[in-house]
């Protein structure tokens, strides 16, 4: 299909249901500007390093660790009958396709082989069965895929892409009359980061600098045609990845065409109602989930913001104006005269994300993004000179923020409230300084004192970590970030990452959103955040 | 690979692990008249008939029949998630390639999908489960495919080859948030076969008419680019089959150019020693399994003969003439002053088959095929004037039959007996006959006799009836050789079969050289024999 009969093909797509499209004049040109950006992926074909003996352990992350066994050779130069169940170790995570070779040994083979291989990113999903399924997502996530070989010799590429540090292969079927062995074993391991980033400064302590390594590692495996949220799941491009995978890049990789692609594609793929799309797929074509979520839409017109401060790229600010003007939209249906939004209908109307975390109020949060976003678009509406489209802002984030000081501002204990229950969790905090609704003494008092409180909603996921600890360097509470970064970070560096993982709670290692924690992603963008934070603020995290 | 490179490989492959290739001037261009005389592949794109439901049956063959329940579009218009485990019916045998797509309904598609397709040409192969595998070959000659589908909507084949009438389609794995439809089900179906042989006579029965068509199809199923035994397994050539195929080919479809492609690839395939290759693969390159079979390389010539005979091709004969004057030497070392084998030596030495029945004593068998080889090689040799080359045969003929009548033929009982315990089988009768030991009126009077007696040992599998019924052709049996033909296949055509079984015992529907019913060939060369005996006798079977 050509380019432009494809971009004919999804604006047929995203505008069959409904003529109101109101991006209707400007869809096709984001489409074809998504098209042009799209970066290429770098290849490079990897070799196993070893072989490595699967053990259990009760000391280690979720019990299972890979210890070093033999030389790749011993697998090659040997019959596949007698190693069934060996585990092969890359040494990195990869993301790509996976290639091997079936070669006879003394006699011609009279019969197909069946072989299993599941591929991990952790060693624990090489051990645990997968069958009855308890998860929650589609099985189909899990990396096991049985192989039918009709000729041998062959080498065979598995059609479908991979995200590993280990694979695991275990033979099903072959004949009793014929042996065979499995050699050249390798990967095709893509992304699209083309440069290597600066070294920390020699002062930094050894653990940062672990942080760093992996945090890029994670960084670089997500990043593919599009800034995914996990290589392994679930492959595709949400605005709250994105939004901290291009901070990080901005400080490392600096691959602005990436960035540049994803921001037209989301344009292109928006909803016709003018929301932009939490999330897209890139393939079989381009197209949105419909699925909208409002704190991700705000958070669209920030990372276009961010990228336009670090590149200078005023023109795809420009030409993506109306999508950024439109997502300030969402918020006014639900803001009173009072200045505050009412959380009840938005909650019931929308998802409204922030954090993995059962329980959580999401009131304060919800003021805060909203207040955060508008400052943050006013401040590219000036860059741009747009600045009197969105004359209002100013005095709507004025009567918001007191608004939401005056609310939920609890003076006697000193922190911020959120909900009828009057709940007090590091989300609402976080939220409440990067709006600016809490001065800097007011959120380092705050952040502060939660620890010592009863009753606190901890963070979830990684995800949220991130805005806390903006947070807390946004207070110059520069000590607690570190502190807070090194441990959570460190904990998982402890614990044999090596690359960040999707969930992380330091005292659950089987914690999983899913019901079934092999299924959680053990590679996503959004706790590849510490490169932003180490690199960004050199002076905290690199002294 | 270029076909002079290739033939160069093979070479080298045949000829590596000892230089005392005693073909080594012929090979190169055995193989290469193989290429040459390679027949192309007719393919069709097939389209399912109808859903069915499998239903329990204790009355019907294996006790499980496939009931026609739904249209096809029933299955194109609805939910997949609500339909996992049906069964599409494609209405008749078919080998190839397997097609379908799956499209989004109502969402987008937010996971992968796992789906599990197994493909049967029989319906309990459906029904009965895989796992843990029982039998004696490879598991992977089972028909499962587990599909990750990353991508959706998409159209995916399976890579692998399958022969089948049946695919039954389960749900591995799908998201709980969006849905999809499986849609667009086809099947690449390829076969050699380029002719539509003429109608029987119109006074035929429909019976024969029946086991006509069906052994029609079989033939039509095995014909690849080779005269494979069986498409679904081992999918590959066996001079044994060949030979059963290549004479109902004479009779029906003649497609001679794929007979000369197989006459040719097994010689050049041929071992180093001088002997015909038992059974060879195409796939990946052309090669020999190393496994000798003595009756079938003293059929090899036979099937030369044959040949010619059918096609006046004297030119093939001619060129092929090393290998086949060499597989008269087999014997030789066995044979003794007294023209009898040593049965004993040979059986040690050698694979003999002859048929799959445990406890069948072959030296009746052995002493009868090597006469009836040595008769027709010496009739071949006679057509292409290299009878002088051979002008020991008749004499050698005579001796051996002679001497096998005063040993094996019991003239108390009127039965040719076998072996140290004088074992009296239906295998030694028909080589008896066919080899000319006995007479007419002996061959008859044995063969009827057979079904009177205690402790006979009856025909195994469908290969050996062929040489029975031939055997009772040749005494003028003509009523029992249609009674053989009409009751044994016929017993296959009531039991339901599209296409003819590698195995069948009258008695035992769950009968497995294997081990495991499901992994039995339903769809085999050597069953294909009717096609031969009803339109080489239309007098016997047409009236």
């Amino acid at each position: 299909m050509k380019k432009s009969s494809l971009i004919f093909f999804v604006l047929c797509l995203v505008t069959a249901a409904n003529a109101q499209d109101i991006y209707k004049e400007q869809r096709g040109g984001w489409l074809q500007k998504a098209e042009e950006s799209k970066p290429p992926l770098i290849e490079t074909i990897k070799q196993p390093v070893t072989l490595v003996t699967l053990v259990q352990d009760d000391n280690v992350f979720q019990h299972w660790k890979a210890v070093k066994s033999k030389p790749v050779d011993s697998l090659y130069n040997n019959s596949f009958k007698k190693q069934s169940g060996v585990v092969v170790d890359f040494g990195e995570h990869l993301t790509g396709y996976f290639t091997f070779s079936v070669e006879e040994l003394n006699r011609a083979a009279d019969a197909p082989l069946r072989i299993k291989f599941t591929f991990g990113e952790v060693p624990s999903e090489l051990a645990t069965p997968f069958d009855p399924y308890p998860g929650g997502l589609s099985r189909a996530w899990l990396q096991d895929e049985i192989i039918t070989i009709s000729d041998v010799p062959s080498t065979i590429t598995i059609p479908r892409r991979f995200a590993f540090c280990y694979v695991k292969m275990e033979l099903l079927g072959s004949s009793v009359y014929s042996d065979f062995r499995i050699t050249n074993v390798s990967f095709k391991a893509s992304t699209s980061v083309n440069t290597t980033p600066g070294a920390l400064a020699a002062t930094t302590n050894k653990m940062i600098g672990d942080i760093d390594r992996i945090g890029l590692t994670t960084l670089k495996e997500c990043m593919q045609t599009v800034y995914e949220d996990g290589p392994k799941r679930d492959r595709r491009l949400w605005i709250g990845d994105l939004y901290l995978e291009s901070l990080a890049n901005i400080y490392s990789y600096k691959n602005y065409a990436l960035t540049k692609h994803c921001l037209y594609l989301l344009a292109g793929l928006s909803y016709e109602d003018g929301v932009a799309p939490s999330n897209v797929f890139e393939r079989p074509k381009p197209h949105p989930q419909i699925n909208p979520l409002f704190d991700y839409a705000l958070i669209y017109d920030v990372a276009v913001k961010e990228y336009v401060q670090a590149t200078g790229d005023k023109q795809t600010a420009l030409d993506l104006w109306p999508l950024i003007k439109q997502q300030l939209e969402i918020p006014k249906k639900y803001l009173g005269e009072d200045g505050m939004l009412d959380y009840e209908k938005a909650n019931k109307e929308w998802w409204l994300f922030f954090d993995w975390r059962n329980g959580l109020d999401k009131q304060a949060a919800l003021q805060g993004v909203v207040i955060w976003a508008y400052k943050n678009t006013y401040e590219l509406a000036k860059m741009i000179g747009k600045e009197n489209e969105v004359a209002e802002l100013p005095a709507l984030v004025k009567k918001m923020t007191d608004a939401t000081h005056k609310n939920l501002y609890d003076k006697t204990s000193g922190v911020f409230v959120s909900g009828k229950d009057n709940q007090v969790s590091y989300a609402s905090q976080a939220w409440m300084v990067l709006s600016g609704v809490a001065t800097k003494v007011e959120g380092a008092t705050a952040l502060k004192k939660l620890p010592t409180m009863q009753n606190v909603v901890y963070p979830g996921a990684p995800y949220l970590y991130h805005y806390v600890i903006e947070a807390m360097i946004q207070c110059d509470l520069k000590q607690e970030a570190k502190e807070l970064l090194t441990n959570y970070w460190g904990g998982m560096v402890n614990k044999g990452a090596d690359t960040f993982w999707e969930v992380y709670d330091p005292k659950d290692d089987f914690l999983s959103p899913y019901k079934f924690f092999p299924v959680n992603s053990y590679c996503h963008a959004w706790s590849c955040t510490p490169v932003y934070f180490i690199r960004k603020y050199p002076e905290i995290f690199q002294q």
